[in-house]
């Protein structure tokens, strides 16, 4: 938890009181004090400090002080083929960590329809794991997930409306694809959006589907990465690329 | 299991009795039956084919076929602060998957001490995660695994000689350093170490130590990374670095 980050809706005069595991941490992971200044962020909203004011029992109250910009949202929105629920619990705290703005989770013909009925799907099941993902990349802009049962109308009704920002499209396919670095234009600098098809890969019918809506197919490498090793992956790959025009970190 | 994988001593005579997840791999999840021809592999040993012979109760035999050449090896080294074992045994999977060659595992200032006690450290219990990590990259080559408690003698003795091969030297740090591509020259081209620290960093001394040996530090980003994700995502970005100088995966 490398920023502990509270829902505006807790807020109160600039005050909020913790009980849960935020709590936890800054009582028995940070040993904080009366006094103690911590990193904390409003949950979609600025970064900022809070002021431990009262320690009592299991509940920790901070005086909150939130007045920076807003962080910069991802540039990356992500389609993915739903995977097996215990990979998806993992995707999302990872999407989340390294910076995804939106998440598609849509169905594909190698998709195992039992995967829709998991309870993960619930807002309230997967939104922690966003909030873990953000607390470790120290962030507090969520990623937003929706869910589309059917392929087909996702990518002609919902898609081209969906991306119209995203200028670099791209899904990832093994097969005899060009890597990613020949696929973008480099330097890196626009909104980006992938797709990553479920075990198995895409079937040609939703290639087609999505090379008419502008995605170009590249490969990845002769090794195959499970899904959940795939997305921090390429992430981590669109990233680099985005740093070719950014010198350093300073 | 995209590959299954086989000890060059189990092998007698071109013939292989299996009879641990592997038969089952091949009876239950692939349905294989007698005359089906799979993909297999001998331990650092090359790639080929067998032919199921026989299925009786859970064992399989298999008529092996294994003449291709070695797989390249990777050229990717890793010195890893010594990570939490729940981490660790992600790692061990995530490196074989990913690719790399050698893995030091070393002390620093910031592991804990009771992490070299961990059973995970016992070859027979991490050799197996590096074997799951290989049948899932389809290869057959596994990382050597070391395992240093000393920190000055692992730089002072043993490095020198251990990366005389290795061109490249990176070591992960947060801070005002440049980020990887301005880092390496590009297309990477060579053998390259790359170093990655504890919970909470490398200290003053220790990254030093790394550039008195000729490694140079940079910085991943803003965005924090929990070892287990720092790997992949590390070895993904040194892939994507190589893929500049090769067009295409056909």
């Amino acid at each position: 938890m490398n920023i502990i980050l509270i829902d505006p809706a807790e807020v109160k005069n600039n005050r909020v009181t913790l009980r849960d595991r935020r709590s936890d941490h800054i009582r028995n992971v940070l040993g904080a004090a009366c006094g103690d200044t911590l990193r904390t962020g409003l949950i979609n909203g600025p970064m900022g400090t809070s002021t431990v004011i009262a320690i009592a029992g299991d509940a920790v109250e901070l005086a909150t002080s939130h007045h920076g910009p807003l962080p910069d949202r991802p540039a990356i929105d992500l389609i993915l083929a739903l995977p097996r629920p215990i990979m998806l619990k993992r995707i999302f705290s990872q999407a989340a960590t390294f910076g995804v703005r939106k998440i598609y989770l849509i169905n594909a013909s190698r998709v195992e329809k039992s995967f829709f009925s998991a309870s993960l799907l619930a807002e309230h099941n997967y939104y922690p794991l966003l909030l873990r993902g953000l607390e470790q990349a120290i962030d507090t802009m969520v990623p937003e997930v929706s869910i589309h049962k059917r392929f087909r109308p996702f990518i002609e009704d919902l898609l081209p409306q969906a991306i119209s920002n995203c200028l670099v499209r791209l899904i990832a396919h093994p097969g005899p694809f060009p890597f990613l670095p020949q696929t973008v234009a480099l330097p890196l600098e626009h909104r980006a959006v992938m797709a990553i098809g479920p075990e198995g890969g895409w079937v040609e019918f939703e290639i087609d589907m999505f090379r008419a809506a502008g995605f170009q197919p590249f490969a990845m490498g002769p090794r195959i990465l499970r899904v959940d090793s795939a997305v921090p992956a390429l992430l981590a790959q669109l990233n680099l690329l985005r740093q070719l025009n950014r010198p350093t970190s300073a």
